[in-house]
């Protein structure tokens, strides 16, 4: 998909430059947050080749995230498992405590409303970029 | 919007006739829930004229509902408000405590997502349809 596919077909807005994130994610992404009242939800846009970092919801009790893919063609990965390919109404239910990835395909465009879970004590913890070596694998 | 427009353009499948909350509603819905692990999160669907009845979330913390309008035009109504017409991208936060409703136009079918903002013993209280006259108002 090309950013000008997403432009004309996307739900909703991509909203700006995600540079609060930046330095967790590898190429450019935007940010639009719908709401933040009760639950958190953004919607996230991923350039082709664009991936966040491996990355782990903390939380004492609940907490993690809800992906539901809405446009594009992208991936998700939990450490030690091979990558699941995703396309627009998938949803991915991300345990807190699960370490893992998400992003573009190498090739597409691609947006996924993130839904923050409520939880006790929830923060991300932000680890290592997913290496070009691994990424390089997927279509 | 037509049904097969829906059809062809919906991100989210539109699920099943919406039987559990038939009795709640005026005309045709159709239910999919898409998650109900953290948050639970189902895709509505209505057709042209379809709406719920007049409605509280109760909550005696949190609660209360998120929409994310998907395809198509609807309205939201808060009591002794005026209705506020619905469409792609627009975004709804609906607080505990608040009779409301929502649906399709009268000659567009319609579609959101609906969150369910979590919070300490929630429950719907259903209250009376929303009237013919009050309804017909709508474009």
């Amino acid at each position: 998909m090309t950013k000008e596919e997403l432009a004309n077909r996307a739900v909703f807005p991509m909203g700006k430059e995600n540079a609060a994130f930046a330095q967790y994610f590898q190429g450019q992404s935007y940010l639009n947050m719908l709401t933040t009242e009760g639950v958190a939800i953004g919607n996230v846009t991923f350039e082709p080749g664009c991936r966040n970092n491996w990355h782990i919801h903390q939380a004492k009790n609940g907490g993690g995230q809800i992906l539901l893919c809405t446009i594009g063609r992208g991936y998700y990965q939990e450490w030690g498992k091979e990558a699941r390919e995703l396309h627009p109404g998938d949803v991915v239910v991300i345990p807190a405590g699960v370490k893992h990835w998400h992003g573009a395909a190498p090739n597409s465009w691609f947006a996924h409303l993130a839904v923050e879970v409520p939880g006790e004590e929830t923060k991300n913890e932000w680890c290592e970029p997913v290496s070009d070596t691994e990424y390089e694998k997927l279509k």
